[in-house]
């Protein structure tokens, strides 16, 4: 259910012509504080897991992507009830959010601080933190059918998305994930002030409608490609990442090691391969590779 | 002093006309975990207050910026050393920071969960959030003298920004934090992966300077203006905050409760004023405002 993802303010609009009064659109970034109910139901804990800058709107979705690609739950059939809540000092609800996990259901809550501040001696070194940072996929690649896509299609990823951001491309403050299935067709797509975070939403509305793995799929992002973006991609079983940005070092590391296909540069009628090339249909030239 | 921040890795260019193996210039992301030494010397404690994804290089500034922005020390002189340094685990020194600080020095880790897992019952909540979330700037906005700056000179800020990252430029992957003075002249710029870190590392640079207040200053960002940033803007004591791309909503209203000028979409010749507009000179048209 889409908030309230933007507000009209006034500006003083410059130019080198003019000084005029006038009203802009803005992406609202609000913070979203996603709580976790579960255990047994004579013993029930509350606790706080994510306080995230986002945009209102998907906030269920979110919570449930959120709490995947950070490993916390396995499926969306952990869930009992998404919802919304007040808190003891909140005067505003739509702020916090509670998942409500069945009774059966033990979240994994070892990996949680890896973002945030560590306690353990360990925390993140070299080599090891590749392997302390990264949620290990619920998926087996190898089990998993492949997936190939032809260039061209590709192409026009990026023109798609914009017809559907009508919307918020009036801000240009807002960040876009979007799911195409490889005959180019445009799928799913949620947008956010927080990149994670439209990426978080676009993982939860995929699993609400049961789509897991998207190995089949292809996941277009609007701006850069980070290694924490591949790592939630790799969650949901993503196997082909392009984005409209550059990638990191990192990124491109990770996407390696988990045999994605990412791109890079998505721009005209132009990309990058960084890694896993052979689900591109590429056209034949001479002269080429 | 400057790390490895960039990486050539080999690609495949996929344009119209031809795909050709060649090579890409990508900018380095590695985890860096920022540790806080502190206590009296006899009962010395080691914490881990944060593990940020960052483009290496100017550790020591990120991780000053960082200490001093959160609200965590006052002032540089609150530190004693500031090393990179092996742990246990680690097969790489240069991915943990320590900070150690004088014996005398309380540090203040209340406020350090606010973007992480939250113990408290109260966590973020609509306006109450705002209060919890934004850290208190140590310097007394009134008693600070006032800056002003012409709108012509703002004009050139992203072309003499761009100048300055060459190197930087050719990954397309980095976010720059730049310091200017009223004249238009560049005193100080950092870039980095993700752009908390590049303004980081830019207040870092002007503590260790004995720079603060920043209120002569004005802040150019190379990309969109979040709460995250203005507040960072707000503890350095900075007054006008110029930025290439969008804000966001909580942005705009941190900017005006500060009493900070906020400028977004700072392209060609023209810009968008979203608060405080008395410290920007504007040539007097008819019919403007």
């Amino acid at each position: 259910m889409p908030g309230k993802a933007i507000i009209q303010l006034p500006i003083i609009k410059v130019t080198s012509d003019e000084n005029i009064r006038t009203a802009d659109v803005l992406a609202i970034e609000e913070p979203l504080e996603i709580r976790l109910e579960y255990g047994p139901v004579n013993n029930r804990k509350v606790q706080n897991v994510s306080v995230t800058m986002r945009t209102p709107g998907y906030d269920e979705e979110l919570a449930l992507g959120f709490l995947f690609t950070e490993g916390i739950i396995k499926q969306q059939s952990d869930t009992n009830t998404i919802e919304h809540c007040f808190i003891a000092c909140a005067e505003n609800k739509e702020n916090v959010i509670q998942v409500s996990l069945k009774e059966d259901v033990i979240p994994n809550l070892n990996n949680t601080e890896r973002n945030f501040y560590t306690t353990s001696s360990c925390g993140v070194c070299g080599k090891a933190s590749i392997n302390a940072i990264r949620t290990v996929s619920s998926f087996d690649k190898a089990a998993l059918a492949e997936n190939q896509i032809n260039s061209e299609i590709i192409y026009f990823f990026p023109a798609i998305l914009q017809t559907h951001q009508e919307v918020f491309a009036d801000t240009g403050g807002l960040h876009a994930s979007a799911l195409f299935d490889s005959s180019g067709e445009l799928i799913l797509v949620r947008e956010d002030v927080g990149r994670h975070n439209a990426l978080d939403k676009l993982i939860g509305a995929a699993l609400n409608n049961d789509m897991l793995p998207l190995n089949k799929h292809i996941l277009l992002l609007s701006g850069r490609a980070s290694f924490e973006l591949v790592q939630k991609a790799a969650m949901a079983g993503i196997n082909i990442i392009a984005a409209v940005g550059a990638p990191s070092s990192l990124a491109v590391q990770l996407a390696e090691e988990f045999k994605i296909t990412l791109i890079g540069f998505l721009r005209g009628q132009r990309f990058n391969i960084y890694t896993q090339p052979q689900r591109i249909l590429l056209p034949k030239y001479e002269d080429s590779y």
